[in-house]
């Protein structure tokens, strides 16, 4: 037959699905050196953190009521709670709770919150199926660099469109992830590659509201169930993330092909990974970082604060320029709201995102005093904060590198603080002290349900 | 505060989450005209007969096989087997199995199979809380409304773009009925809608896969557990559909905002809807329809083709260029291998989808006389079929609208037969006489129950 067509897109992009899917069914368990390694027992120490800290919201109640209703089996627990629930609901909710706070990791070059997709079904699935800490740590990493490969792949031209990218390609990380605890072979691992990429979840409109944090529950369990049908047989493309009519093309104008498989199983987008020391979007942090360091070299008072003025990128006021925030969970994404705790408070912690805190008058009083003025010059991760006082001092910081930077990170020991002060009002300060042990030699647990039992109350 | 920043996209959007869910809340049981009843009654017996016919197909058993992985109560049916699982994997897989033959309704002004998505969690849900075959008609009409009105507002750039629209649209519809069946506040009913706008399913690169049928299950069950998130107090963004970083702008370049409300109440879209003659993608149908045509008026004999052209538009052989398809589910997405089967069988139903048949000789043979040419003044509704015999006999057909169009729609007999020859087979004769009253009769039975216990072998 003859055919006679226009050919629209790119018709000639290299097999993605396919060789990210050799590499997840065939890279060896613990590939990786030592500091891969470690990277990866930080980013599950804190999400395990985040997902406890925050598992009696009301977020996480009403998941938790809704997934009720389907009469879910007993298979998984839902972190920090005594409830279980059948493992696709448990890597929903998990997911839901470790991101509620805004407080948990983040892939810098694009912005993904990458464990909350990946390690919400991983461990949701390792519980069901008893695996050892060492296969979910392999799980981790893996999972997580598919997630972020193809973040750097579509990043920033998808975000820019409105998507939420931890979510979209939440989907992907997750599937990979539990393909390899399921052990697939590589051509079930392209299956289920396939099929989670039919299932982005998230746009960012919903920032601000309890379906943010859905959006990495939701990809956990769609990576999930994608991982389950491709074990039993279930067919997809197995181009489908590159195809003209795939995954990239569908939900991005722009692509960085290379980036999905260049120093594939030699460099890890899990070194890349951080963590926040304040509980909200990330670009907000070196505004707080620099209101904190200003507060604290210079002894300012919040009343003697005549107004405080920020240069930042665009980006950062698109996604945290809420003027006005009413509750906790606007305040996170309020720039204006983080420059006065962290000048009244020297913390943004979860505590100074309560309800109570973002109404309270002296909080409110200096929020109005904080302007914004858009510089691209400055860039996403920077900050140039100037505080101006009644009495006529004025001092400016340059903020490059905020705490919990790639070039700046937390240390072990301000994460085991954090874990602390989430964990600590949950569970109790035994329960701290056995899950940081549990996590920091999960890769030696032979059964990852002791540390999963631990995290029950 | 003072905020300088671009402003992206179309902030100006209508409020169309709001005034879809106050629709979908507040408008009157049975608020419409007969015809528009009558074809939500034709609207369902399609689906029921196509979900009941695919019922044991391979993707219908590894779905199952899947789903059983996770200990599902018995809440409600897989049509036309005896297993009963969670309503959520209810309405995933009695979505499959309704997609699972191409052969489903089609809403012909976006390419949406709308019955899909919003039947599969409507009448999962209806079977767990026991509703009347009026709310199920009720919830139909209205959810079926939402996402083809969605459909309206984004065709064709996003369809275009890559999506499978009648999985993006669908996580909307199915919502919106699950919603109307639990009789949820027109607030409710904007934060279901909210929370199903961040899950749209599916990339056209999985057609002719078991993706592609997963498309309208996966969004069922998306819209479904959005309903019950809603109910039990969950929050999305009340302008999730409109808003600039929100459903329609993140997914689509182009929106004609007008058809999401406009005569919202009076005309509905279900009216719109066609059903297949042909188990096949519905832009092949005219070709064959003309290859049927000529071989009937002209009586020619497969072995005395020498050519076939077709003059068809592009959209077609994108669709359906698959030249060599070596399974049923390929055969689907190729107008070559519908052509030969409507010359030598006279029909295209599921029968001549069978693997066997696909690889059959003459039908390879004849297959392969067949060619497309591309010709955007053919409308996508349209072909031209040339017909050359090799004792010089040439005849041509140009099809306007083939049957099942909007202008030439099958009768009630002929979506009678056509549901005989799909679940005889699985229930046999004595439930198709049944099931076939009862769908009827649908809107005036008093529990949903009757006719769902019925569709069990």
């Amino acid at each position: 037959m003859t055919i006679t067509s226009n050919v629209p897109a790119d018709r000639n992009a290299p097999p993605i699905t396919y060789k990210l899917a050799e590499f997840v069914a065939t890279h060896d368990s613990g590939g990786w050196d030592e500091s891969v390694e470690h990277d990866a027992h930080r980013t599950f120490f804190n999400w395990l953190g985040c997902a406890i800290g925050a598992s009696n919201h009301p977020a996480v109640n009403i998941a938790l009521a809704a997934a009720k209703e389907i009469e879910p089996s007993r298979q998984a627990t839902i972190l920090g709670r005594p409830e279980k629930v059948d493992m696709g609901s448990a890597a929903l909710i998990n997911g839901i709770s470790s991101h509620t706070f805004d407080f948990d990791d983040t892939h810098l070059k694009t912005i993904i919150h990458p464990a909350g997709p990946v390690a919400s079904a991983v461990v949701a699935l390792a519980e069901k199926v008893a695996s050892s800490g060492r296969e979910v740590i392999d799980a981790l990493v893996l999972g997580i660099d598919v997630s972020c490969r193809i973040g750097n792949v579509i990043y920033p031209d998808h975000y820019d469109r409105g998507w939420h990218i931890t979510g979209t390609t939440g989907s992907l990380g997750a599937a990979a992830g539990c393909a390899r605890l399921l052990r697939l072979d590589t051509q079930q691992v392209a299956m289920a590659l396939g099929i989670a990429a039919s299932q982005p979840i998230g746009v960012r409109e919903q920032f601000g509201t309890m379906t943010k944090p859905m959006h990495p529950g939701a990809s956990a369990r769609a990576g999930l169930f994608s991982a389950l049908m491709a074990r039993h047989g279930f067919t997809a493309s197995d181009r489908a993330i590159e195809a003209a009519r795939g995954f990239v093309q569908t939900i991005s104008d722009k692509r960085k092909w290379d980036e999905a498989t260049d120093q594939l199983g030699e460099r890890f987008e899990i070194s890349f990974n951080t963590f926040k020391p304040y509980a909200c979007g990330i670009v907000i942090h070196p505004s707080i970082d620099g209101c904190v360091r200003l507060t604290r070299r210079h002894k300012l008072r919040p009343e003697n604060i005549k107004r405080v003025i920020l240069k930042v990128h665009s980006l950062v006021l698109e996604l945290t320029g809420k003027p006005e925030p009413k509750t906790g969970l606007e305040g996170k994404f309020s720039v204006f709201h983080g420059c006065a705790v962290g000048i009244i408070y020297g913390v943004a912690g979860e505590a100074q995102y309560d309800d109570s805190i973002v109404n309270q008058a002296d909080v409110v009083a200096l929020r109005n005093k904080v302007e914004a003025i858009v510089d691209d010059r400055v860039g996403e991760e920077q900050a140039v904060v100037t505080i101006q006082c009644h009495d006529g001092r004025e001092y400016t910081e340059h903020v490059e590198h905020a705490i919990g930077s790639i070039e700046n990170p937390m240390t072990d020991i301000q994460l085991e603080e954090k874990f602390d002060a989430l964990v600590g009002p949950v569970l109790g300060a035994a329960k701290v002290r056995q899950l940081t042990e549990l996590s920091w030699s999960l890769a030696r647990e032979l059964n990852v349900n002791k540390l999963i039992f631990t995290a029950q109350p």
